[in-house]
């Protein structure tokens, strides 16, 4: 009820301010029997981790998660996971000047308004500090969506104007971990790079988008109406910070097609297996997986934590001006990659496990 | 856990097929002593029931809505509110020839292959005529968000191309009802009428996009990490039939700014009452409503259902060729209107009776 | 939210009130491929249903159940089933006199606490009227239990003092259907009878203790921790009207026991199969069934629905006194027997479901 | 899903075994606002913690709590509270003996059968140190419930056949704390004690009841149908390892009494404050608090690890015998007390929030 809990079938429940004592989350709902590697699990985090670039946050966390339940010699037992990363580079002091202003387009004001107090220091429970959870509950669901072939890659398709073909599709995941930026056109993510760098020395930020793409996903997965697959996945990306729009398979930009020119007809091959000529649908339709690959666009706004000058209000709602010390990110897109990687994962290994009690109970019978 | 089931306090959930006996559902969580007007409900209905205007499906519906409980000498109770519409015009000899054919970018497929069986009669679950309970819903969500002075105000954006300009705001609903397209510009209105007929006389469809404002809505909704705001809407936007995309705020078009162009800052008046100078956020800021105007955009793809000639497979993956009887909308836009509007009043209620738990604590002690 | 709503991945959601227009439920969840016999259904309703005998309440009500959804070709379709059942008899002027006094032991004070307003016919949505749409939802689980042999009987144990012994137990339900008390023992049945209608000539209720056992359970259904199989089935009797308490296998005279005596020490047969030598754990171990019989007793207090003058006070706290005039039993037991087996079927489909989860991913892999 | 989440509005999430690093817990819903005293939390812990007296288990925990977030200046915030505690005398190897060996009346079969595989070490999961989390957790919903004025007292009713009088009731928390039975009777409980004493002595174990009552709970708590405030009190109470039962009110007993003997009147007092001349009711009539107290008892069986030699099988199936090592409590009732409190106070604060709801929004208008 209070907006901390994810999923439906796995869990994923999290709690933890930006500079506490840690941040943690229980993993719930993961099937028994599956091998846990350490040293996989660490290196998903580096992904996102701070500090692991010069277009980063200069913030230095090693994210170390401490697994502290829900294994057993090695294996998953079907038992919550009780996961924890303690906070080593916080520095609250630096928010002792914030305490009282409200930083323009944080969560400030809002948490102010609805809680009555809030801990300032980069921005308490509001920061994305907490999305590290996420990123290491989907190396669990990433191990149970490899046993059925899915495959989950994303990418930064567009810095500011800087971008990748409108229509760009990828099919090597190899090349997008290659560069800082994480974007999979060599050339471009050089330019990007320049980008990013120019409007850190400015004390500036730039926003982007992030193209994700999801091969061999079943055909089932997702429930009619309000549970829509398309509609699970909006819910997550808008739930990490700084996103701002979703759109999948045919988009917005798909408004502009006629219904005749828009219809993925369908066809087979010799063996009778059944796909479609086009994918305008981004492979759900009515909802529901239909085998084809899912495709999908996410929109990230420019960082509001910016070392400019910003004219604001103090608490009493008289006027004032503050530049924000704390570190930051000038540019999000390269560490959201993983976390729209690791909501993806989340979502499309519970729509798995919640076909599973239909399919679980013709197998029986 | 089916996906029939929408809200957290304020609930709904819905049965029913196209062409079945009839469509239903039941509202929870409303609470005690609004006064009902059933000629406003039944007003609600009358703006998405089909057979409305010549620009849309031909299947006649009154969509009279029965409130079998939850009502005492016109006064809401508190008790779950069972919502009930059979069909009158239901036609399922209509479908017979498609009972094993797979309408090309329909569920048809997807739900065979979900459950091993599906209601052919246009589309069975699949349909839009659930959405007819949506609308239905939001007349008692509105009545609680007329309490709290909270207006919602949806209408056409875009008809393919055909578009109002892309920062377009609306502040008076009055134009909006006065044209069947439900754009708020006439001379716009009568270009997209004129468009929409042309195809439908070529069996083709089109698609476009609504945007949706909320005035007066109070700061505090919205929940930290992921039951966002924004995150809820999108899933309440997508979840609607033939939704690709959602973007709130500066949405997408704000990737293009740096954070100092995009950043909302704050400033007071005399009162010390609190705003910012400009809108960026559309309204929400770190997941919770910030008392600014909130709005968004939402695409809908060209309805699926054409009449022209289509390829396909039938049940057995045998090529094959369909072309639809059944009756339906050249676009769905004019009518997606009050359907969002009724989605985005179940979120914003839903939200402000969340947030009661803590004000109304608060006030007790 | 709002207390409707029943059950986690087989969900059934009411609404109605004793003396509206009538009562109607959603049953979500149920698998598809199940075949549906009207007959089957509607005798299962009989077994409920007021005036059936002269032991219960003279109101008649053919409890005739309308499937508005779900059903195709006379199969279940995974889609959810809309249950209606129009009131027939109905009677709200026999309720004019008590609007405004709380009749003793009944919810007319607390609804008026809580909610501010009250519909008072026949105590509205606190009838016990609204568990015919238990027993409608329980036809459609108890095909899916006989689909994995379960077998669930329940019987009367108790009226007042005339008891069955405490350790009875049933292993044919043939007889407990053959007399009007439901209880398996014809003479002491008899017995019952007799002292019920004294009872209700004298214008007083009884109570009395139900017991019920579970055939044929496999293993493994009930989750770790709060999900207990027996803390599922606590809450489902406890959410019956007059049910006053719960205690499965040993019960409350197990703590009479010492654990040497009381353990149920493992043994196997020649083929290995594992079984208990005794079986006080009721066929329940660390909340997860173990295969052996699952058994419990319910207790119900004496209903509350005097025809006896009574003491009370209005609304206004002015003291009065009061004879309802209302129809009613003089004892619930009886028709609380298929109430009790239609509340343990929702509970034991749902967790065999729950529990598909994990066996569905295994069989798929 | 995976049954590791309590409550509604108030949640609490575990995770954790017996023997492994530690057990946490998420506590969410909790209102911002609340002053943290860290030593009235640890008095609260050191009620349930192990080894605290001559006749619990030898294992030694000092159970202290780490309060990981939703802190800030001693006051909680509204966020999730992540509690954490370390396990300081785990002794997995304690359990090596019985890797493949069953323990009657243990979880260790019907997990074996659930999960395929299970932890071993002291029942893994299963074991009882799971409830310090609840015991921490009620700290924060006792914080809340004494804002109200709520008090909940439980006690040792029976030890055995050592009973208190059937219609026992406490008015003074005191004297319970003094003795370590935790029975409200001097003399009695150290009948008790020696009785416990003696069979720790034979390896055996002794089973009981224990006695709960609120005072001062507000009259509306509690929903219709079938979140009844006594089925969720039920569930909690059968949630808790060991527990068999579960009576409120009249209980049992009340089946013996006649409609006229069990209703309650009401009554008003001079200053027309509504009360009941008698409370078989139990404070709770249609499932919602009518604002007298609330009394309920509970079974708990003798606990099951007994060192005395016993039966069994192992993973096999092949016959076999056992007497387990490991440290474990003779009785669990003292240390039960402090645990039938805390799941008390997480219901009684949960629906205390849940009807915030509804109170909430109309002090708003």
């Amino acid at each position: 009820m209070a907006g901390n809990l994810f999923g439906k079938i796995i869990t994923l429940k999290t709690f933890g301010e930006s500079h506490g004592k840690g941040i943690g989350g229980i993993l719930d709902g993961i099937p028994p029997g599956l091998e846990i590697d350490l040293d996989a699990l660490q290196k998903k985090m580096d992904r996102r981790r701070p500090g692991q670039s010069g277009i980063t946050t200069a913030r230095s966390e090693p994210d170390k998660v401490e697994l502290m339940s829900g294994i057993y010699n090695g294996q998953t037992t079907g038992m919550p996971i009780g996961l924890l990363i303690f906070n080593k580079d916080a520095k609250p002091a630096d928010y002792e000047n914030i305490k009282t202003v409200f930083r323009p387009s944080h969560a400030d004001y809002t948490y102010s308004k609805k809680y009555g107090l809030r801990d300032p220091s980069g921005g308490g429970r509001s920061s994305a500090r907490e999305t590290a959870l996420r990123v290491a509950a989907s190396y669990f669901t990433d191990l149970l969506l490899e046993k059925h072939g899915v495959e989950i890659i994303a990418y930064v398709h567009s810095v500011k104007h800087l971008s990748l073909p409108p229509d760009f599709s990828i099919r090597d995941s190899s090349e997008v971990q290659e560069n800082e930026v994480r974007c999979p056109d060599p050339a471009l993510a050089a330019e990007m790079k320049a980008m990013i760098k120019e409007a850190k020395e400015e004390g500036d930020t730039l926003g982007g988008t992030i193209g994700c793409e999801v091969f061999n996903c079943p055909a089932g997965l997702g429930e009619p109406v309000f549970d829509k697959l398309q509609a699970d996945l909006a819910k997550a990306m808008l739930s990490i910070n700084a996103c701002k729009g979703f759109e999948y398979g045919s988009g917005f930009q798909g408004t502009l097609l006629k219904g005749s020119e828009h219809n993925d007809e369908f066809t087979s091959n010799d063996d009778g297996e059944i796909t479609t000529k086009t994918n305008f649908s981004g492979g759900i339709q009515g909802g529901i997986s239909n085998g084809m690959p899912i495709y999908f666009k996410v929109a990230f706004k420019p960082v509001s934590t910016l070392q400019k000058k910003q004219e604001s209000v103090d608490s009493e709602g008289q006027k004032t001006s503050l530049a924000v010390k704390g570190r930051h990110d000038p540019c999000v897109l390269p560490r959201a990659v993983p976390i729209v990687e690791a909501m993806t994962s989340l979502v499309i290994a519970d729509h798995l496990l919640r076909n599973n009690v239909y399919t679980g109970d013709q197998s029986q019978t």
